[in-house]
């Protein structure tokens, strides 16, 4: 097994460790910054890999998107490039996922054999099966591969969320089947179920009786509240096996994290943070700043008094404001820097807290700044 | 003076040596990247302060420009957030040109008094004097100001050039006498003259008896050819100081440096490298090199074998066509980082070929990549 959890300790049912990959370690728990197309949009990935905390924290991980990739440039463009990690420039651990969470966000026909969809890029059809997301997978090469599953949107009727789960577990079956590169890569499994916790907790027993690296929760954050989703949670983490990663896979508020974290998760992604830096909305431990207000326009403070961010180190709120007023591309790169770094401030934060069993006290004080809105 | 100029070594007409201005000094020959609205385009003023070659040479100053910042967001609030060093996040020297350049772009109605325009921004009317000119750069703070001039377009006719003249030395002399921060701020005057070689050499003294802290050569580069424009360059130089700095405004192509720094400048700026970089058009050793070119997709070399900027460092040519295939915002920066990195390298280059006295073979060379296509 190429996926090796250490736990090195636990607050209730937190815990913080090690993950061990091919290509290098994570601290858990961890968030992954989203390089959709091989790039976290608007950053250079040296500028991402460079960010560090005083602590010694960064970014261990880096997601990308298989969806994308198998569109343009092509999964075999990419292994022709020596695979992801020398296309990306980034040699740290990587994880892509299947491409379902997009090609259902398509709308796609699904069947026993796979989702049929049409590509965003020219409207061409393509038919993505199990076996085809390990093979494009297995190409780019990442330290983690994801299975194909099915990911419908919430609210759905009961017999949807069930027959996900159905077609999901038997694609798993199918990937393990042909999966064939395992020296250096790790498959991760994918339990839906919707918001139910007893077809969570069902869904989950059934990806765990197929024995995988790790264990992924998908579908969530996708519509529903997030006191409908943490039960969703806690239900599928008490069946999930101790000794495995728990991914939360598309979450990235400061407050899911946290409270998923306290329901015992280790790994998360989300566009979230560099989404709304690109529309200038940064996280502070106040809360959402919009930098374009006016009321920034003479302010010579950072974003955050005592963020160590390169971002916060250098530029005035009054400058951000200005470059947001002129529209000028720079400042998504800024804005990127200083979500990303406090997100992973955060979990950096999280860690510590769990070390040191204090995670009660972060929950309240995440929770007093960020937990009051909607993820 | 705070502009003080030291001559370390002679090639020709060409000098090397070091400028001491008010924040630092500047290794000449030098080219300025441009930070039009306080950032230089796609690229956080940061990433572009840790570019730095192996023999240490790194940029030592920035271009910002007046016209931008006195509309947006006005000089008053840049100064009410510390002055345009604080703004932009630059600690090192700093030029601010005088918006005639800007301004005369838009045809301007020009009288003795200065010249009324309309904002690119708002449509609103504005008059630009020379003591307003004077009034904004001094409220910015840049290291360096310069002078409002009259800047026409190439070709003109003889009467409009040497109207030209005539008003930009009425109204240096009308800045000199506005000038009021001299305390950490040289004051450049501006060579006008088109390309008639006695018209620029009468310019040239009539600035020079004026006896400012260096001398600019304006109006070049503006639609003449290379060989228009450089015995213009070379009138000028003829009566020009020993002891000042010299600057060719707005020119920034590999030939057009080396050519002009074998004639006796010391100082460039330009957009070429930025703006090019934005167009995904790369500078190399063996000329322009165009990213989007679908040759590139497969190939896993970096932009340029042996050059040690970032981007070649970590990125193959394939990721970066990749890049501007989907239109991914991160390339611009990636590119931008390229441009300016090998323009760097190429002053570093000729300084050091100044110092050895071998400009004649790095003229050669850069030539034969550079010196067949226009400007």
């Amino acid at each position: 097994m190429i996926a090796e959890l250490t736990v090195a300790a636990r607050d209730g049912a937190a815990r913080a460790g090690v993950l061990r990959l091919a290509r290098g370690s994570i601290e858990t728990p961890a968030f992954m910054p989203v390089a959709t197309r091989g790039t976290v949009r608007a950053l250079p990935t040296h500028v991402l890999a460079d960010l560090r905390t005083p602590g010694g924290a960064a970014f261990d991980v880096l997601l990308s998107n298989t969806y994308h990739l198998m569109l343009r440039p092509g999964a075999e463009v990419v292994a022709g490039l020596g695979g992801l990690h020398a296309f990306a420039g980034w040699d740290r651990p990587m994880l892509t996922d299947s491409g379902g969470y997009q090609v259902f966000s398509l709308e796609p026909r699904v069947t026993d054999r796979g989702a049929e969809f049409a590509s965003t890029y020219d409207g061409s059809r393509h038919l993505l099966t199990p076996e085809l997301a390990v093979e494009v997978q297995e190409l780019l090469g990442a330290d983690v591969q994801m299975v194909l599953d099915v990911c419908p949107p919430l609210p759905s009727p009961p017999e949807v969320l069930r027959a996900a789960v159905e077609t999901t577990e038997a694609w798993a079956r199918r990937a393990l089947a042909a999966r064939r590169r395992i020296e250096d890569q790790s498959l991760f499994g994918i339990v839906q179920g919707g918001v139910d916790p007893e077809l969570r907790r069902e869904a989950a027993e059934r990806t765990v009786a197929l024995d995988l690296d790790g264990y992924a929760l998908g579908g969530l954050s996708v519509g529903e509240r997030r006191d409908e989703m943490l039960p969703a949670i806690e239900a599928a983490v008490a069946v999930l096996p101790d000794d495995r990663p728990r991914y939360l896979m598309g979450v990235g508020d400061p407050c899911s994290i946290v409270e998923a974290v306290a329901r015992g998760i280790d790994l998360f992604d989300c566009v979230l943070p560099t989404r709304l830096a690109r529309h200038g909305t940064l996280l502070t431990d106040d809360g959402r700043l919009n930098i374009g207000r006016a009321e920034f326009a003479r302010d010579d403070r950072p974003i955050q008094d005592g963020c160590g961010c390169p971002t916060c180190a250098r530029y005035e709120r009054g400058l951000l404001r200005h470059l947001a007023s002129v529209d000028e591309p720079a400042l998504a790169s800024l804005c990127t820097i200083h979500n990303l770094y406090w997100t992973l401030r955060l979990t950096e934060r999280i860690r510590a807290a769990v070390r040191s069993g204090t995670l009660d006290a972060l929950r309240r004080e995440v929770g007093a700044a960020w937990c009051g809105t909607p993820g």
